[in-house]
């Protein structure tokens, strides 16, 4: 059985990929800033307190020794533009990487980001050059390219997932979805949003963390895989969408708001490599 | 008269800065690391010592209040591999910086590099994107894309001067033309280089620090500039024209060293937006 630990094992994605890592039977050391945040209990994980910005000592060894890291963990979401990604997230986290695979770490996920590609519009593929527009998706890429030159010191497998939209249980309040949702239930006459014709990528978190559960364990070195639908939906369709599931009805007031300025119009992930991984488990 | 702050200044393009800013009449303040380096001597010069990677605090009341400054220092060089410009280098120059700019420095020229382009061919241009692949590329690109977020927050004039290849007095003496020069002066049957038909740019280090002195005192905010011939010469085209300028004849042992594997075979600076911010004084 691998040693397997995971950090931001409290944050929307964490929770979906421990109950992923229990679902399949593993034994896991889970991380969590100690912010207070209610701890969901499983039979088989032990939680360990691991604040990621104030440089832990022992580190590797409080998380049971692992030789698999799932490393979720990151702080400042989700303002983007906050140089904070750059100028305390990059440095911690980097630190904390070097020095779990210096102490034994094998295989390393770290979550990436769409956001990395900045404002290249279409399906985008691992191998575009990464242009980010924004702190958070510079700070990712930059953490990224460290971690691949630490890899020609110190030999580990690096997978790094770059994560697209996700909807699902546990979302932020303030996400798209959530707004729809308590717009309907206030009985409110319309529902405020952008134009909607934006093309995004969307995937249901607990289809996110089954990928990143089976990539964390695959023991292959991908670098860079988008997990992702790899399937363009506009924004509206997927509002729409979700009120035909939920047999809810509410008027679109289209164009309240703006287009975010640090995203293209139109993109989406090419799904051809996280498929190809995938398959040769 | 402009308050003018140089760091780096007793390096191999800083030497050649300080002595045209002298010989333009300035005042300036010359900061130097404090490593026992042989300080040269003007009217107009001030020294102060300041070592950036220790976080120096006080700097802009130490360098004299400027509100200009010419930043060319840079530890770990020439080892442009390793760690050490991402890991040390990166955080203490954006620290050093970012406190320079909120205490008042107005208009900030540093150092960047040719390496920032990683392996594109060709005529570089400063909008293409940047793809290092090297440790000291990246953490120079990395520092310029962390300056550029800050200035959405703090105003000042960023002259980004991407350096390409150098010659000239006080050249390192383990670089290509002072190797000659040794071989020829030993009495040295042959000189041992590689094939030499690497396209490269070329500039005068004089010519260099003009360039620089004039785009720091420009008072605008041109971001990344090539500071670069524009014209393509070989490295053996080179090596031929040394000889003859200096009267000296040697066997060239062409192919004797292998090509380096972090430089495209072809490219130089395209020299537009060097001219049209020169120009423009």
């Amino acid at each position: 059985m691998p040693h397997i630990a995971l950090t931001g094992a409290t944050g929307f994605i964490g929770r979906h990929v421990l109950a992923e890592l229990t679902a399949r039977g593993f034994d896991v050391v889970a991380a969590t800033r100690g912010d207070g945040t209610a701890l969901p209990q499983y039979e088989n994980v032990r939680w360990v307190t691991l604040d990621i910005a104030s440089a832990p000592e022992q580190a590797f060894e409080r998380l049971g020794m692992p030789d698999t890291l799932i490393h979720l963990a990151w702080g400042g979401l989700p303002h983007y533009r906050a140089r904070h990604h750059f100028e305390t997230e990059l440095p911690a986290h980097y630190s904390f990487l070097r020095q779990m695979v210096r102490a034994g770490v094998k295989s390393v996920l770290v979550s990436g980001t769409c956001l990395e590609y900045g404002l290249r519009s279409g399906a985008l593929r691992e191998d575009d050059p990464t242009a980010p527009v924004t702190p958070y998706g510079f700070a990712k890429d930059a953490l990224r390219r460290q971690l691949e030159f630490l890899q020609r010191d110190s030999g580990f497998n690096l997978t790094w997932a770059r994560l697209f939209f996700m909807h699902g249980e546990g979302q932020a309040a303030t996400s798209l979805l959530p707004q729809l949702q308590q717009a309907v239930e206030r009985g409110d006459p319309t529902f405020g949003m952008s134009r909607g014709d934006q093309l995004r990528d969307y995937l249901s978190v607990a289809e996110v963390a089954r990928h990143l559960v089976t990539l964390a364990l695959s023991g292959k070195n991908p670098g860079p895989v988008n997990v992702c639908s790899g399937v363009p939906r506009s924004v509206r369709g997927l509002v729409e969408q979700w009120l035909s599931d939920n047999d809810r009805e509410i008027a679109l007031d289209l164009g309240r708001y703006p287009y975010p300025d640090y995203e293209p119009m139109a993109f989406w992930g090419a799904r051809n490599k996280l498929d190809s991984v995938l398959e040769r488990q």
